[in-house]
């Protein structure tokens, strides 16, 4: 591992680290927030997963969270969205390749060599920081932004007792029954309905459901409303019963904007969980 | 002036708008966000201005300056750094030329035509925004990073009345006596060296100090410590009794990182002159 960068900020460090990944098979680069109290021992961590043509860098630099998780003590992660580099497959199209892992493990040429991106956020990830840095990954939560929103709920409904609570900001909520979806998981993982239903929230909340509170924002005005489809997550919240709260919010749009409004609450919404007993 | 975007935030709503400036003979983009006060009345101003490369976007994204603002219900605008465009002057070093203003009214070719944003933010800008926008121009405060910090703190000492109260974030503190201030004053003002001192916030200090509080945060690890002489403002600064805070920071750099950090600081001081009565 390799450091990048690290800057002192709210009394805590923001760094970027690179490293040979072996799930992905190239360098990966991510960013990590240390609150000061990570100086003093293991702190609890939430995972922040960005959203289509986002590198690490983006909610790094436009979310505002680090204030908000340095007032809690809690580490932040902010992964990359794909695999990256020369030999990685790519597409012309922004929402498919490089910036758009939609945090699957592909099966499909071109792809499957390098995009592999839940097995990195799931367990390449987290082992390394767990053994570089003073994270806690007994006390882990996540969160994300629209194909991060999608791929935090996934993996939090997928693997029951590794994330004390889950968030999204204008999640992909229901990609197998949308354009941005239907293109990505037929590219990446054929045409097996099985293995996209296993990679779409809604489907996942009306299966399985999440062990914890979810908490998802999405903005009334958002320009991708259509493609987002939160009613569909809405309404498997509702039948399943989910310990959830689910806001829409008048007036905001899809940018960083909406996101950092409303980063305070979801960074505090986390806090709760992770520094429960 | 037109429209570029306009994004709810924080309650409030984040513009970018452009407009042709007879000042800068270019057309011209700012940021501006009001806070959701402004609905019902004019707002109290909070100008920033930005540093070398910049445009009105930087701050505007990665400054986390909006919630802060939005709490204390004052209006932020963020003006461009230089004037823009293919018949405007500029240089191949990163510091001169586009994006690299200084906030000065340029005399010497071949920057004279455009290069006047002194005029700009303290002439123009004000009015438009005055005659657009619910903002209180009874009530304005400054503020800047590194280059947008000299801007801030010599437009404040040399407009007294305007503003109540001035702050900045690594200000270049005495440019005259700088590589970041011998070369650009130089070319945009020629070797009038009493031309040099009206745009030097350590000279001005020294002959007029500010009337109203004065905050200052410097990184102790700032990579630019040598070309920004933080020492001769704060001597400056302490030499004529003025009311001032200034702030070491051990561990912070030149980023927005650092600006970040300190900015509800800085907002919540503002906010204290600008709504006192």
């Amino acid at each position: 591992m390799k450091t990048i960068s690290e800057n002192a900020c709210f009394g805590g460090s923001q760094g970027v680290y690179t490293h040979a990944s072996t799930t992905c098979n190239c360098d990966m680069t991510f960013g990590l927030f240390l609150p000061a109290e990570a100086r003093d021992g293991p702190v609890p961590v939430l995972w922040y997963l960005s959203g289509l043509t986002c590198t690490h860098e983006n909610a790094m630099t436009k979310a505002g969270a680090q204030g908000w998780a340095a007032e809690q003590g809690i580490a932040l992660v902010f992964p990359d969205t794909s695999p990256r580099g020369d030999d990685v497959a790519d597409d012309e199209a922004y929402d498919l390749g490089k910036g758009a892992g939609f945090y699957v493990n592909a099966t499909e040429d071109p792809w499957k060599p390098h995009f592999r991106m839940w097995d990195y956020v799931a367990e390449e990830l987290p082992a390394l920081i767990g053994e570089q840095f003073a994270v806690d990954l007994d006390r882990q939560a996540i969160t994300g932004h629209s194909m991060g929103g999608h791929g935090a709920l996934t993996l939090a409904m997928s693997l029951p007792g590794r994330y004390r609570s889950v968030s999204a900001f204008a999640p992909i909520a229901n990609p197998s029954a949308s354009d941005w979806g239907k293109k990505q998981l037929g590219a990446y993982l054929g045409d097996d309905q099985a293995a996209w239903a296993r990679h779409d929230a809604t489907l996942l909340m009306a299966e399985k459901g999440f062990d914890g509170p979810v908490l998802i924002d999405q903005g009334a005005s958002d320009q991708f409303l259509d493609l987002l489809k939160p009613e569909a997550l809405a309404a498997a919240i509702a039948e399943k019963r989910q310990q959830a709260t689910f806001r829409m919010q008048p007036g905001y749009d899809h940018s960083y904007f909406f996101v950092s409004t409303f980063m305070e609450d979801h960074v505090t919404f986390h806090a709760e969980a992770l520094w429960s007993a």
